[in-house]
């Protein structure tokens, strides 16, 4: 892979705010199951995000496996591209809301930064707020060094 | 979400062959665990892809998350992007193979396709020779209609 020049750790957490404040910025959202038979499966989606008080909030149905899969399981692993410019981040949900009782600031800043409006699909959305434990950004394989911004929910100075 | 122009499932199949034989193409690949506390727990990481013989073929140290995930539950799910132009595979491990006896077809078409030779990296890799079932492809939201082009192993025709 190549000998892009290494980023400073600053850097690295100015490049991945402005990742996850981007309008309209998509993640790659990945949970998982127990099944019947005590397998653990896997699922992956991309979904609009929104950055809000150092938590990435998700819109999506809530019967969607996704939204279930978080609230069981109560975390999730996000990645926001592209590949080879990536952000990984470890989150536990920290709350659900559905549309009647998410605080209206919250359902606000979420539209403002996603191209849509939950509130205007109706039904059955939920809201999940989940708090980064982790967050990691590199490039290619160089970059992997170093590439631990958050740990235990705080960022590293 | 926009109202891009509708692409027929052949379109669709083209572009998601087109996707999975690219040069140096990555794929998200999500994978599951059932934690010692019996909780499921969701992988994701980026890796170079191959497509040979209607297979994905990824090649990562054995001992990582993701090589021991998918060797115990059989089983991965894959995103390519960019978010907006997606193609979702459903895939189960068909083999996997250590450097000594991996076919050299496959290694060899590994190398071609991917940018790095996993047989000058040494050691653990492992390669996995991952069957599709399923396989969906769409753009934004308006394209979610008619998203399956392969279903239990099989292209949609």
């Amino acid at each position: 892979m190549s000998g892009e020049k290494l980023r400073s750790r600053e850097q690295r957490k100015a490049d991945t705010l402005a990742k996850l404040t981007a309008p309209a910025a998509d993640v790659w959202v990945a949970t998982a199951a127990v099944d019947a038979d005590g397998q653990a499966s896997s699922y992956l989606v991309p979904l609009s995000l929104a950055w809000i008080d150092e938590r990435v909030v998700l819109a999506t149905e809530a019967d969607s496996v996704t939204a279930r899969n978080i609230t069981r399981q109560g975390r999730a692993r996000l990645g926001l591209g592209p590949t080879r410019d990536v952000v990984m981040i470890d989150a536990e949900l920290e709350q659900a809301y559905g549309l009647d009782d998410v605080p209206a600031g919250l359902a606000r800043g979420y539209a403002a930064q996603a191209d849509w409006d939950p509130r205007e699909s109706g039904g059955g959305i939920q809201f999940l707020v989940l708090r980064p434990r982790r967050i990691q950004a590199w490039r290619e394989v160089n970059e992997l060094p170093g590439r631990t911004l958050m740990r235990d929910g705080a960022w590293i100075t």
